[in-house]
């Protein structure tokens, strides 16, 4: 069993979330996924309250190339957002909800292509409500329960859970308590949950 | 064309730098090694007189980990350095000097391993001497170059050009204006270069 940890507004999570399902599937590794808010964990790790990729704007120019150039590798349509980082909190309540429903693969990959390749503001119901409905999910059934005082419970919970793995990123792919950083890491986090599954 | 920015202190430097001219050669692609200090830039950066590693523990400890993992991947002696990061100057002064002789690989690779598999102080005369000895490389004829003014100003001057890159980490691996930042994008940036070159 893999872990995938992800934050929405994470443009190497983006990336991933478009791949991982794939790799699991073909390498018979049972995928769980786990949102979570990144915010907290930079607050809490480096005293800011903005991407590294602002506060350190060299880093972030390079991402910038690198995300273009990793997207045309992988054949993944890329248009900058205006708006970085994206507000994430509602669309990861939202997968809080999803992640033990059929469509949470489709839902996460919508939302994360709604941000990175289409450029649409991912914080509002509006379009929200458009990918769940997209999959045939009423979105007047899950916004409720991911505004649930227990659906925020729960994204707080996975929050906490990723700082106690050691989480300082995303994605992230765990095994146990074995911890992969990055979409760089993907196909060897999946061969290492193939081994210890056999 | 492929210049290979590095440090010696840096820790995904060592296994890049182990495999960077066999993939090279692999694909026919010419390498120049480019030493430069991550110090200064950390500094311009961010601000800071340490490796990141140091300032941001929780980051700091997985890359430990993730680091025993590549060395296992990639067959690589591993020993976690009681000294990290290694003071690098005169390690990178010698490099300057040996860029362009033929023994400038296996110098470089000589230095890391000295460093991450055989935990040696690298700022030694004595390390960098046994390391020259073993090419063959008579040091009482290099350090004196290593240590010139126009050794030190070939370091600053390296130094400023990576910064005129954008780099902000190591290794690097650059084709033109093209940045291949990380061990993890050695591969695409040796297809990119040998791409450039067809």
């Amino acid at each position: 069993m893999l872990d995938f940890w992800f934050d929405f507004a994470s443009t190497y999570s983006y990336v991933a979330s478009q791949r991982v399902e794939a790799l699991c599937e073909a390498a018979g590794v049972k995928l769980r996924w786990r949102p979570f808010l990144l915010g907290p964990i930079f607050t809490s790790q480096l005293g800011i309250k903005d991407s590294p990729f602002n506060t350190w704007p060299v880093r972030g120019q390079y991402m910038w190339r690198d995300l273009e150039r990793l997207c045309e590798k992988y054949e993944l349509p890329f248009k900058r957002p205006e708006l970085f980082p994206a507000r994430s909190i509602l669309a990861a309540r939202v997968a809080c909800v999803a992640v033990d429903k059929p469509w949470c693969g489709d839902f996460v990959r919508g939302v994360f292509r709604a941000n990175f390749a289409l450029n649409k503001d991912i914080s509002t119901h509006a379009v929200l409500g458009d990918v769940l409905s997209s999959l045939g999910v009423d979105p007047a059934q899950i916004f409720p329960l991911a505004e649930s005082d227990p659906g925020k419970r729960q994204l707080r919970a996975f929050t906490d859970e990723a700082q106690t793995l050691g989480i300082f990123g995303a994605p992230n792919a765990v095994i146990g308590k074995e911890l992969f950083f990055g979409q760089d890491r993907l196909e060897d986090a999946v061969a290492w949950a193939k081994r210890s599954a056999s």
